[in-house]
Formats: C-alpha cells, sequence, structure tokens
C-alpha cells in the first residue's frame, strides 16, 4: 500500500469508512463489541469487491492494530477532507468518509456509485459505534499534540510512574476492559459463570494477548513483561478471569515453552495462544501440594511401543486442583518419570485429555471441585489416569529426553539440580500472581478511601456537620500504611519482574528466592488490606455490589497457590543461608571475619548511643535511617539464625531436625530480606520522579511505609537495643504524623491507580 | 394422671405406644424428624380415641419435654414389661408396647382388640423412627446409672467445664442439630435459601427455643441464659439461621420485652417467640449507622387521631440492612419521636409492615439489600416509611410514654441519659455475637487441627515418612496460641454472660462497657482465627465443602453488627475514663495521690530490676507474673492517656478533637482492658476443674494465652521498660515450648468442644 496520501490505492468504499475505521482504532483497541459491530455491519455492505473485504478483514483483527504509518496515513487522508470544511460545520463520519469517496474514488477508481444507496447502511454503523459510548465523534482531533492512545482514561504524574515501561499496553488494557463485553455480573451457577470466563479468554487472545510471551511464529511478541503487565490488569476486573488467563497462557503454554523443545513450539504454541486448545498444567496432587518432589504419579516407558504410560497409583496420587480440568483439552501432567524401571524424577508430559468434541478420552477420570470460596469461574478438578498411553514425543524434553533406542538422558547430571531446574523455569508464575494480588487490594484501598472520603459519621455536637470518617485519625490509621504499602510493593514487584526479565543462568536461582518472597509478601498483604478495606466500610462493605465480597474471596487462595506462602518464606531463608555459607565457604575464615568486621562496625555506627535515642524529626524522615535499621534487621537476623543452626548442628541435632527448630527464626529472616529489598525499590521509585510535587508526594509514602514497618517490628529493634523507649515513642507519633500528611493526598494517590470507573465497579463510590 | 405404675390411666393404645414415646424422648430431645414422623404415623393408628389423641399431642410437641416425673413414669411401666422377659429375648418396642396393652390395658380398660390389626402401623413407626439413627433400641436402658438426656455425644471432662451451667441444654442442641432436617447445603439462590432459614427457625421455634427469655405466659422460661447458650450453639451450624434467630427472638422480640410494657407483652411476645408473627428490628439508617443518635426516621404525634405517623424525610434516612425485611410482618422502628413539635429523642415503635397474605401494606416501601458476602440466608433490606399512621399504643413506653392528653413523659428526665438506658436494655446482642462468633471459631479450629493430625508433607529424607503438620513448629505457631485464646474468649464470655444475667442498676453501664469491648475482641479473633485456620489448610481449605467458605463469609460482618468494632472500643475507653475521673471526683485529690501512690508501688515492685531480667522458666509461667503484666499494661495506659488528655484539654484543645487526638491510644487502653479480664477469667477457670489432669491441660493452655498476649505486645512492654531484651526473648522461646506441649493435647482439647461430626461438616477430616 502506498503511504503517499495523494495516490490512495483504496478503492472509494474503503475511504467512505476510514474516518470510522480511524475513530474505533484511536485508542489502538479494537474492543469486543466495536470489532464485533464492525464485521457484522461490514457484511451488509454490498457495495464491498473481494479485495475490499480483504483488506477490512485485517483491519477490523483486534489482535492485529494498524501500525503506526497506516493509521497516520489515514489520519492525513481525513485531515485533509476536513480542511474543505469550515469549523462550525459539525460533519458525521458518514458525511466526511463518503466526501473522501467521492473527491478521491472518482479520479483513480472510475466512478464509485456507492455514495446515495450506501448512506443508511453506513449511518448505522456510525450510530452502533457512538452508541458504545468509549469513544465519540470528539475523539477524532480530541488535542491535536497528543498521541492516539490516550483517550479517556485519567492521566496522572503518578500514573506513568507506576505503569512503567508498559503504559500504554496498560491503557489499552484499561480501555479493552470497560468495554462493554466485560461486565460484572453475580454468577450463582458456576457452570454459567465457567462458560463466560471461558467467553472472555477468549476474546483476550483475540486481541492477541494470550500469545504475549510466545514466539511470533505462535502469533506472539516474544515479551513476558508485556504478558506480566497484561495479567495485572486483569487483575482491576474479575479475578477467575485472570487465573483462567494465567492457568491457559502461563502454565499450560508456559509449561510447553520453558520445558518443551521446537518439535512443541512449533506444534502446540500458537493453538495454545489462541485458546484452540485448552489445556491443563497438571503438577499438584491430593498427596502432594507443596511438595512437588513427592508426587506419585508415574509415566513408565514403554520400550516396545515407544510410548509413556501415564498412571495414577493411587486415589491420592491424583491430580488435584487443577484449572481448566472441565473444559481443557491437553494437559502437561507432572510425573515420576521412570525409564528402563530407574525413576528419573518428575518430568512433565503432553497428555491429550478430550477429543476435539471435548469428550473425555479413554483412561481418564475427571471430577469437578465443586464450588469454593471464590475464583468459581474457573473449572478446578481432579484428574486421575489409568494407564493412559502417549506417544514419547509428547515428553517435554527440554531438561530430559528419551531416545530412540529408550536411552534417557538429560544436559543435567544431578537429579536434583535438574528438578529445580526445571521448576524455576516456571518462576513466571510467581513473579505474575502478586502482581494481580496487589492489583485487587489497589481495587479494594480505592473503594474504601474514597467511601472514607464521602461518609460522614458522628461531630462534635449536634450544631456541626458530622465528622468524614477519613478525618479520624484511627481511621487514616487503618487505611494509609496499606495504602503506602500497596505503593511499596508496586515499586518492589516492577523491579523484581525487570530482574526476572533480564535473568541470567547467574543469577535465576536468586530471583527465584526473592520471587518466593516477594510472592507471599505481597499476597498477605492482600489479604490483610482487603480484610481493613471491607472492614473500613463497614455493612456497606459486606454487600455483594460493593465488589469487597468478590475481592476477598477470590484473593483468598493467593497466599497458598503457586506456593504455599510459609512454606515459600523458608525457600527464601534457606536461599540466603546458602548464599550465606557460600560466601564464607569461598573466602573462607577471613569471610567470617570479614562479615563480623562489618557487623561489628554497623553496630558502632548504628547503636551509637546518640542514634539510637535520637528522635529529632528530620531524623526519623530520613531515609537513610530507615534503611539502615532494615539492613540491620535482615543481617542480623541471618546472622543470628545461622549461627544458631551452626550449633545445633554441631551438637548433633540433624539439619532436618535443626531447620525445623529454628522455622520460627527462619520465617523472620525471610520477612526482613524482602522487606529490604521493597524499601530499596520503593526509595529508587522516589528519586525517578522529575516532577518535585510528585516526588515529594513518594517521599512521604515511602517514610511512612519504612516507618511503619519498623513500628510493626519495634518489639525486635528494641530487645536488640537498636533502639530505645523514646525513639520507639516517637516513631509511633511520627506515624501518627505522616498518616495525617498521606491523608491529604489520599484521592489523588488512589486515583493515580487509574483504575476505570467501570472496574472499580462499587455503588457505594457512584456519585448519587 | 395417676403415678401409680398399678394403676395406669393409660389406655391400651397410649401403653402399646410407651416404649417408642420413651425412646424418641431419651435424649430428652424430640427432633423435627422424629416429631414428623410421630404426627404423622400417630393419624395413620386408627384405634386411637379422641382421647389419646389429645395426650398424644401433648406428647409429641418438641417444645414440652415430658417432665421428669412422667418420664420416670413411663420407665417403670416398661421396666416391669421387660422383666417378664428373658435378656436373650431381643424384643422389638412394638412387642414390648403390645405386651403392655395387653397386660395392663385388658384389666382396666376393658378388652383391648387392636392388637392383631395395628401390629403393622407399630411396626412401620418403629421402622422410621430407626432409620433416624439417631438413637436405637439400644438406648432403652443403656447405663442404667446414667441420666436421659446423654445419648451418643462424646464426653470429655473439659466439655462440662466449658459448658458450664447448661451442659443439658448443649446437649439437647448437639442432638437436635444433629437431626436430619439441618442439613447443610450450598445454596445458590438467596431466595431458596430464605425460604429453608424460616423454615429452620419454625423448627426451632415449635422446640420452645424462641421463647426461652420471654415470662411464662408468652411460652417462655424467663431464662436469657438459656438463650444465650441455644444461640452460641447454632453458631456451630448454620450462621443464618443464627442470626435470624437472633433477629426474631432476640432483636425484635427482645425490644418488645425491654422497650415495650405488659400490655405489648401480652399482645405480641407469645407469637414473636412462635414466630407467628416475624418481626423486623428497624434501627440503623443509611446515613446513621454507628451513631444512632442521629437517626432522621421521624414519628410524629398527632393528636387529633391519637396515632404516630412514622416517616423517613429522604432517601438515606431509610432503615438499611434490616434482617427479616423480605418475611417480616412488623417492625420495631426506632425514630426521633416528636409531640407537640419538640424531639423527645429516639423511641422505639412497633409498625405493622405487611397483612396476613404478607402483602406490603400502604406507605412502606422494601428494597432487598442483595447478595452479600456470606449470611445469604438473612433478607437483610432497606425499608422506607411514607407518613404510615400507627395508634400511639404501639409506642413501646417503658422509657417515654404519651398520656391520654397528649402530654409526653418519661421516668428519665434527662434525654441523654433516657437515650443511653434504652439503648443499654439492648446489649443481650452484643452478649450473644462474639458466642456464636467463638462458636464458629471453633469449628474452624477442629476443623484445621484435625487436619493437621492427618496431613504429611515432607521430610527428613526419601527414605522416612513424610511430617505430619502439626508437627511442624511453624504450624504449631500459627494454631496453638489461636486454640488457647478460644479457651481464653470461652471462659471470659461466659463470665461476662454471668455478670449480665446478674445485672443490676448500679453495674450495668460496666457491664455494657464491657460488653461492648468483649464483643469487638472476640469477634476480630474470629475473623484472624478463620483466616489462619483456613490458609493452614492450603487449597483444601478453600473447596466448600470444607466449610471454611461460610464460616469465613458469615462471620465476617460479626466485626461490625451489634455496633462497628472501632467504635465500641473507643465507647470501652471513655468508659473507663469516666470512671477514672468519677473516683477522681469523688476522692479528689486525694484519689489521685493514693492512684499515683499506688501506680509508683506497682512500678517498685513491677519494675524490680531482678524480675525485669527475671528468664527462669517458673516464673516465666507464673501466673502471677501475667496477671501483673497484664494489670500494669491497663493501669498505665489508662494513667498516660489520661494524662494527655488532661494536658490537651487545658492547652485548650476542645474535648472532642482532644479525644480524636488520642484515638489510637485510647483503642491500646480498650483492648488491654478486654484482654485482663479475659485472662482473670481464664485463670478462675482453670482452678474450677477438680480433675488435676485437666487443671494441668488448662493451665498450659492459659500460659500460652498469657505469655502469647505479652509477646504480641512486647514491644509496648520493652518501651515501658517493664521487661528487658533477654526476658523478651526469653518469652519467645517460652511461647514456642508452650506451643509444642499444647500440640500433645491438641486433638483432646478440640473435641472438648464437642462439636457433633456432622456439623463440622468438613470433608477433609472424614474418616477415608
Amino acid at each position: 500500500m502506498s503511504p503517499n496520501p495523494d495516490k490512495p490505492a483504496y478503492s472509494p468504499a474503503i475511504q467512505s469508512l476510514l474516518p470510522m475505521l480511524y475513530v474505533a482504532w484511536a485508542d489502538r483497541v479494537l474492543s469486543p463489541t466495536e470489532a464485533g459491530l464492525l464485521r457484522l455491519k461490514l457484511k451488509e455492505l454490498d457495495f464491498l469487491s473481494e479485495n475490499d473485504t480483504k483488506i477490512l478483514a485485517s483491519w477490523t483483527d483486534p489482535g492485529n492494530p494498524p501500525d503506526r504509518e497506516l493509521f497516520q496515513h489515514w489520519r492525513i487522508l481525513i485531515h485533509r477532507a476536513l480542511q474543505k470544511s469550515s469549523v462550525e460545520e459539525r460533519k458525521t463520519l458518514v458525511d466526511i468518509g463518503l466526501e473522501m469517496a467521492s473527491a478521491y474514488g472518482r479520479s483513480d477508481s472510475g466512478q464509485w456509485t456507492g455514495q446515495t444507496r450506501t448512506r443508511n447502511a453506513l449511518e448505522e454503523l456510525e450510530k452502533g459505534l457512538e452508541a458504545i459510548d468509549i469513544k465519540t465523534y470528539q475523539s477524532l482531533f480530541p488535542h491535536e499534540k497528543e498521541e492516539p492512545g490516550q483517550g479517556k482514561i485519567p492521566q496522572h504524574g503518578l500514573t506513568k510512574i507506576l505503569d512503567d515501561d508498559y503504559h500504554e499496553l496498560r491503557n489499552r488494557m484499561r480501555i479493552l476492559l470497560s468495554d462493554p463485553a466485560f461486565e460484572y455480573q453475580n454468577f450463582r451457577s458456576k457452570e454459567t459463570y465457567r462458560d463466560q470466563v471461558l467467553n472472555w479468554c477468549t476474546l483476550l487472545a483475540k486481541q492477541g494477548l494470550g500469545a504475549l510471551s510466545y514466539p511470533e511464529f505462535a502469533g506472539g511478541k516474544n515479551d513476558m513483561g508485556q504478558y506480566a503487565a497484561v495479567f495485572e490488569m486483569l487483575g482491576y476486573f474479575d479475578l477467575s478471569l485472570t487465573v483462567k488467563f494465567g492457568v491457559q497462557f502461563g502454565l499450560f503454554g508456559g509449561s510447553i515453552m520453558w520445558l518443551g523443545t521446537e518439535k512443541h513450539h512449533k506444534k502446540y504454541l500458537e493453538d495454545a495462544g489462541s485458546l484452540k486448545l485448552p489445556g491443563c498444567f497438571a503438577m499438584t496432587e491430593t498427596g502432594h501440594g507443596s511438595n512437588v518432589r513427592g508426587l506419585e504419579t508415574t509415566a513408565t516407558y514403554d520400550a516396545k511401543t515407544k510410548e509413556l504410560v501415564i498412571h495414577s497409583p493411587h486415589i491420592k496420587a491424583g491430580k488435584e486442583y487443577i484449572g481448566n480440568a472441565l473444559q481443557g483439552r491437553m494437559a502437561t501432567v507432572f510425573a515420576q518419570l521412570i525409564v528402563d524401571e530407574k525413576n528419573r524424577g518428575v518430568h512433565a508430559i503432553l497428555v491429550p485429555m478430550r477429543d476435539e468434541n471435548y469428550k473425555l478420552l479413554p483412561g481418564i477420570r475427571v471430577e469437578d471441585n465443586g464450588y469454593k470460596m471464590g475464583l468459581n469461574g474457573v473449572d478446578n478438578g481432579r484428574i486421575w489416569f489409568d494407564q493412559v498411553r502417549v506417544p514419547v514425543e509428547n515428553l517435554l524434553n527440554r531438561f530430559g529426553d528419551i531416545d530412540q533406542q529408550g536411552k534417557y538422558s538429560s544436559p543435567i547430571e544431578n537429579p536434583s539440580r535438574r528438578f529445580f531446574t526445571m521448576l524455576g523455569t516456571l518462576v513466571g508464575g510467581r513473579v505474575c500472581v502478586p502482581r494481580a494480588g496487589l492489583s485487587a487490594a489497589k481495587s479494594g484501598l480505592t473503594i474504601a478511601i474514597r467511601y472514607a472520603l464521602k461518609r460522614r459519621q458522628f461531630g462534635a455536637d449536634y450544631a456541626s456537620a458530622e465528622t468524614l470518617i477519613l478525618d479520624y485519625p484511627s481511621h487514616q490509621r487503618r487505611l494509609m500504611p496499606l495504602l503506602a504499602k500497596a505503593y511499596a510493593l508496586d515499586f518492589g514487584l516492577t523491579w523484581l519482574t525487570k530482574r526476572y526479565l533480564n535473568r541470567s543462568e547467574e543469577d535465576i536461582r536468586e530471583i527465584e528466592t526473592i520471587a518466593a518472597g516477594m510472592k507471599s509478601y505481597a499476597t498477605w498483604f492482600t489479604t490483610d488490606c482487603l480484610q481493613e478495606c471491607r472492614e473500613a466500610c463497614g455493612g456497606k462493605g459486606y454487600l455483594w455490589e460493593n465488589r469487597f465480597a468478590a475481592l476477598k474471596n477470590d484473593t483468598d487462595i493467593f497466599t497458598t497457590f503457586e506456593g504455599d506462602n510459609t512454606v515459600l518464606m523458608q525457600l527464601v531463608a534457606k536461599g540466603l543461608l546458602s548464599a550465606f555459607r557460600q560466601e564464607f565457604h569461598e573466602e573462607g575464615m577471613i569471610g567470617v571475619l570479614r562479615y563480623l568486621g562489618k557487623r561489628v562496625s554497623t553496630n558502632i555506627s548504628e547503636r551509637n548511643p546518640i542514634i539510637i535515642r535520637n528522635t529529632d524529626p528530620d531524623h526519623l524522615r530520613d531515609s537513610d535511617f530507615h534503611l539502615s535499621a532494615f539492613r540491620y534487621r535482615e543481617e542480623r537476623l541471618l546472622y543470628s539464625v545461622s549461627q544458631r543452626l551452626r550449633t545445633k548442628i554441631k551438637s548433633g541435632v540433624k539439619a532436618y531436625e535443626a531447620a525445623l527448630q529454628c522455622q520460627h527464626h527462619l520465617l523472620q529472616l525471610a520477612e526482613a530480606h524482602v522487606e529490604r529489598l521493597v524499601l530499596e525499590a520503593f526509595l529508587k521509585g522516589v528519586k525517578s520522579s522529575s516532577d518535585p510535587k510528585l516526588e515529594h508526594m513518594l517521599k512521604k509514602l515511602c517514610n511512612l511505609y519504612a516507618l511503619h514497618t519498623i513500628e510493626t517490628h519495634k518489639g525486635w529493634y528494641l530487645e536488640a537495643n537498636y533502639i530505645e523507649s523514646n525513639k520507639s515513642k516517637a516513631i509511633r507519633t511520627m506515624v501518627t504524623q505522616l498518616c495525617g500528611e498521606v491523608r491529604q493526598d489520599a484521592r489523588e494517590l488512589v486515583d493515580a491507580f487509574a483504575i476505570p470507573e467501570k472496574l472499580l465497579g462499587a455503588k457505594i463510590i457512584r456519585k448519587e
């Protein structure tokens, strides 16, 4: 297609449609409703040639927005047509289109006769698009200087900071999810709900969102960062959809991508990404949830037929809680791979479950998990395999293969390392889940804070107005630290995602540790935060119409899935200890001494009798003080628990038993580690703003996060003599004061989350 | 009726039925299924005379169990018949009955001819009773020495202690709720659920349980203690039923009882207690939840017609969240009473809402509150009144009346005192609600602990068995302190109930304060406890079939209703302060000095440098230490916040503003107060057992509650220099150790709650 506007290659028919296409795409999103309407109406236009229809089909595919150049070309053509009319003349899109068709159409493509008989058809189309009421005629050239893609989404300087590298994609999601196709509904039947969620998921796949992290040949963009951003944005809408999306594209598709090899990618990824092939991620078993290595399903290699025989040896070895179990056609099954009568450890195998008519294949039994506390739009079920045979090609063989001679081989010799490497590739889920959980928490905070800025109760006396509930210090104490922590986690999780995207062989284990810790810390926060927000809205918070029922119930399982938080936190602590031991091992005694020296010097500077009593407000608001306190806590816990373990082991306690005895201590260490990382990320985030006003707002929030965390651990700090009584009291006073200061910015801070009104969907904050 | 067994006044027909009646009543409960079956089958027995039928009707009324004497009489008659047969001869109830009928019937009441033609009818009845499978033939004379009423309910020494004065009534409830009529069901439609709950509630009323707290003329027993025990037991079953029960009998009936006078009692109480008159308690308004005094509904006296005109002046003055709104026929409406153009403050008026066909009356508008997070079996709604007229007699006039001349009068002059006195009479709800919440928490604890005693995960190595999850110290740390606190609250709430039952004019305000505090402390515990228990059961805890979904969702609102917890805790603190000020006022400066003197001496003994460092295990397990620590915290907080307030007010800050500024401090004080009361009650409970083994178990639990609470507040204690670092660390170690010790008793301790298996209703703990 020629980009030269003077010689348009378009037929008059297409020209007549350009203004409408331009408007529909103006926000870079062709929402399901727009796409549906366009396709329906275009079919009715009988003046389109076969070639026109082909071109228009490619321009109305939600997954393929017109590129910048093409869009620019449309813009120039339309602008030229507009220049002919005066500003007062308020033309419709149809007027402009018909003008364009006749002006240019005639000279190049011969006489175009469609004008009169099709005005009606076009007008109907325009009316339909306007009725969606997302974009209007106004958006044609709203602000000449603005880039397309901004639409009506509220813009706050902080939003861009929070949105980070994915501002445009997030805005696209904001627009997309505001489409009428995505409407909250209180589904009472799980079957209806599941059908709707599957339908929503298909709409997202059509937008090209399912395959984002896959290679381009599979319809993707090879961009896990975009995938993560989309997943997070889905967390502002229905969380069943979020989880279903994650199961299909992240877990099922992801397992093919990360555990399979090229043959699997070519064969399955495109269908996984388009949802043509719905699939399960069948890891957890009834008997083994957290302890994946203890799974009991077997995949036995039959050398005669070159098949793998998948089998559940007993009822508790059935796969448990598997998403997509009722609607999936294939499953990635994790099983003990037995080759030549030797167990090679857990591997993943693609096992067809249902035929094209969704009939279960022989040997496979599925049972519905039934109703759950929430997420009833996700079809979780149990799956058992009774001697199910699949060709050996179905083994996802990146980390373990069986050759033509029936010999097992693996690029990683050590079975334990192999197992952890395999699991490690799947860490993406742990990076994504806390982000969706945080979105839910932000929705809750926005609703609770906006309600508290509307609702009044009690007053000084009957003459004066009742007090706004956000003006109660107790209410500020409830909500402001949560708001600060939501921001802290936003920066922390963005930082984690970036590290994950830029991971290398060297730091992948470290990133896994951090992901495990952040996942736990963030999802516990989500649970606490939503509970507090619900209570802060009183009885109103209990009504379904105000969203907390869904938000709380749907996210409650986040502390358990993708790894039980308590188990994960122990992994974190053990990861830190082994890194610590490693350091000692490499540097020998000198390392220990250096470490102790550092510790002593910290002690001297930190536990300086002036500093431990310093209650100067500037000091209390000083980020260096906060960071030192966080680091001190982490290091001291690391040192003390490692000493305790050493002493125990030396005295003859077995390592496993010793770790058990120190469990509580280990969990504290893990928390201190995550908190230090989150604070560091927040501090970097504060400095990232070039606007001094925003920096100031963020700084206050960061102070609140840091000091409130120190206050929460004041028992520990006092015990460690890191602060003295008077300082502890001064910190409490300062936290209260900061809550009051942050309250002044509260509305701006929640608005900066830029959650579309429709997605908040709570009646209590609607204008009356 | 003659109690002389030699001359039975019963007809042979009745004699033939005695064994079955005896068995049905053996546990002192005629469950809905038994009663239904008996009534159905008795109708089919055509040999009964009119008089027989009358007698049998009175003996099959679940609300009127046969008294001990009558029951004894049956027993003697049956025993005599049995003596004739040998032990080996295993007779059926029908055999025995027929024998009795022929042996005695013949001589006194002439030839009885029913024998042959009715054996079949009687046998059907016996089969039906056996099918219920609650009681069998065995129960006829299970253990000669045992009192009737024990049945199959598990008996642990602790159960009797926990059941306190209501052991028999609680056992009756355990049996009753195990009847097939009470079956969990995952209702998806609120309408179906509400109908079921109403039906259940009617069954309870038929058992005479609704009217327990009403006078005898209204079918009651004048026993609020029994009512509270029943309410608590209902908390082990469906909480929608619990709440509906509370709304009807406690709030609606209670408002008539406590705010009305004899004319209202005679006219309405019986129908309220039998559920013939379902009613609402319409206090809360959309605009005014916690601030009851600010209600805007008006009740204006019209002197001409001697009517009260009930009116909602605007949409937000509508009654909000009113239980029974959709099914109620009458409402107790709280409104500003306006007589002679003067507002006399909030009063309660009985307003008919629906006619006998449940059609809404003119001027009344009701709107369904729709689905809620939980309690969807309760029909909450909004109600508006548009100039609705009721006769002045409908004013519940105990605390304010309008005489024939249209003059308002009240036994309490001061409007503020009048308002608080009125509200004070309704404090029963705050005594009951936390008890039902605690029942839910106990159900959750029982499920989580029994699951943790079954579930294994991970292990030292692959050769050894996986570890039982309750053997993980982290799991013990999660669940054991909650178990200890559940026991603590049980004793605390029993103590509160007793004080409430024995209240006098003098201490009613104090009891209100305690009830407000206990309600908050206990319901927050319920929320925390169920969250932790759900997480401790992992993904299994998320499934509907394992109860946590219902338990969590249904109790979530407990922290809000019957008063928002945060608001209530401030009331507690203010109550303490005014008592404190009172003391000062009465004793003047001497009082202050005396108080300070006491404080100083506490300081000396408590903050003795040896004691604050004492880490001796005996000292740490010493209840005197615990109690001193709790008391010290409460007293010091009371003193310090009162000093702060005084200083602020002296410097010109208004009282309202000063209280706002100290809100956080006040909330801490309230918590410390409640904790001290709970510990005192627990300590008394420990001593109440005469069995040294039980006393030892309870003592450990009490130690855990006390030390864990001190550990939770260790920041405060360290800040106050009440303990030093080393002691704080020793407390942590001791808490961990106590968790391990209590873990050994864990199964016994949850079994002692004696929650029937059927009511636990969680699949994960069923035998496989």
